[in-house]
């Protein structure tokens, strides 16, 4: 009886993958737009929240944004000691769009993280009380791979356990992005793990040719990515974002929003840094929650996505 | 010259303790109060805030209270997330009556904390994700005491590494009471560091007769331990601390209280619990700071002192 139900799963998964086979290659060269059902040119948009895990403030404003539909994405810093609470939030409420942040530094002054394995495992990437170094600098001059890797695996490997189903990988202040060695590994992440990563097209020129090659024509590569920065806001919050949007290209766009409730906790979480702070990320909130926002959004005609759409676009037979 | 200003040093030291020595054997069975120059029968209270280094919310409410004078002494919670905060408050803040609140356990249900050691080094006192166990049932079962020693021993370190100069050590949930392993190494972390440990003279009765000899002539043994539990609370707040006060006795008391302020995070981190939840530690914090409590301590004849004067008797030559 088990052989037979198995075997009959067996025979209806061979006709499924071959019906889903068939579907993308009569589609022939479609880019991502087009496998999700949409014109060639629209302009498709993530809205991705980072640093979820990181603090409790963090976790509530990511928890208001996606039941506000004023995200579309979000990624947990698995190492941080709000991991627990969001990665309980997610395994209780399936379908949401979350990845993993992958977490190789703690830049607080005051409130401080180490990793996932036992310090004694990879003491390459942690300072004399066990945190991760400070700054991507220091982190990419001390990392050694092997003990980067098994740090990077064991934090996708908790959220797994943790009852996560990640729709994604993405870099905490890009540390994996620190040195040669650690790229390679977040690339390989993708293969083994088959989830997409955050990796911006323009990234491929820093590589040699055949990996360039290797890498260009993988459906999760971002075109465009926006991050407000420091030296955007001349103006209103709103302003900096309404010029991004504005500047949003046909493809794959992310835009990466810092949300936290500005309060006692994320006060003194970054205290002594205005950028990326607690008010930073209370703007952030308001803006992706306002009206406003929104407008914007429908006026330029963008079309929202999560990572979800993209893995399981990149894990269908016949689509890479 | 350097040997000259050494055995000047070296003379001078030799001065003082004889003349402390003959100071105090002079006085010779006095006990804590007399010693402390109060009258025999006086009733010495320290009053006690646990677990700093939680969470920023109980930092804020333990900063507050210290400054207020509304508590005497505190202690920290080495391996927790807010742990760095206090430390270097306290660093920062010389003379600051605080000591090492050894943790073995991490009993909140989302919001966790492992060991100072690397997990390896330490694995009968972790779960499958290197956190504390959450009971001391669980801990006092699986410790193995090498490594329970270990730890605490760490724990005490990273405080002085900090910059921090513990006047006393207590324990987390009585962990280190978890079984009789973890009572010797308390016991002897009191005579590796030269400080006194939270230990009341009630407890004797559980040590074979040689033990309890050789404690029941220390200084800083406790002789009335008070702690709001659920079932003092009938009436109001105020009621059941009265009642306390009233009942304290000749000799060393110490009231421990659990501070907070009730928001966000402590909500989150305590869902679930009210005993000693956001709420409660809220109403304890009111009510050390209160003007009635205040009144009920004067009324009542009760001498506050801190850790700080235990340690510094316990360590005068001559005083056990």
């Amino acid at each position: 009886m088990y052989l037979i139900k198995f075997n009959m799963k067996k025979i209806l998964f061979a006709f499924a993958s071959l019906f889903i086979t068939f579907c993308i290659s009569a589609q022939g060269n479609k880019n991502l737009a087009e496998l999700l059902g949409y014109p060639r040119e629209s302009k498709l948009l993530i809205i991705h929240c980072d640093d979820l895990g990181l603090a409790h403030s963090v976790n509530m404003a990511g928890i208001k944004a996606f039941n506000d539909k004023s995200i579309t994405s979000g990624s947990i810093m698995v190492p941080c000691p709000w991991a627990p609470e969001i990665m309980a939030y997610v395994k209780d409420n399936p379908g949401m769009d979350v990845g993993i942040h992958l977490t190789l530094t703690a830049e607080w002054k005051l409130y401080k993280w180490g990793g996932i394995n036992s310090s004694d495992q990879i003491p390459s990437l942690l300072d004399k009380n066990n945190y991760f170094y400070p700054s991507v600098e220091e982190l990419g001059k001390a990392a050694k791979a092997m003990e980067a890797e098994k740090e990077l695996r064991a934090q996708i490997d908790r959220a797994y356990a943790s009852g996560v189903k990640p729709t994604h990988i993405d870099t905490h202040m890009g540390s994996v992005l620190a040195n040669p060695e650690l790229i390679k590994i977040y690339l390989s992440l993708s293969e083994i793990y088959h989830l997409p990563i955050l990796f911006p097209r323009a990234y491929l020129s820093w590589f040699p040719a055949d990996i360039a090659k290797s890498l260009e024509s993988k459906i999760f590569l971002i075109d465009n990515l926006f991050m407000l920065e420091p030296n955007m806001i001349a103006g209103n919050w709103i302003d900096a974002y309404k010029k991004g949007i504005e500047e949003l290209k046909p493809g794959l766009n992310q835009m990466i929003v810092h949300l936290a409730v500005d309060n006692d906790e994320m006060q003194a979480i970054s205290k002594g840094h205005d950028d990326y702070g607690s008010a930073w990320r209370q703007h952030d909130l308001d803006l992706v929650s306002s009206a406003e926002f929104k407008n914007l959004l429908k006026s330029n005609n963008i079309i929202l996505i999560g990572w979800q759409q993209v893995r399981d676009l990149m894990n269908a037979p016949d689509v890479k």
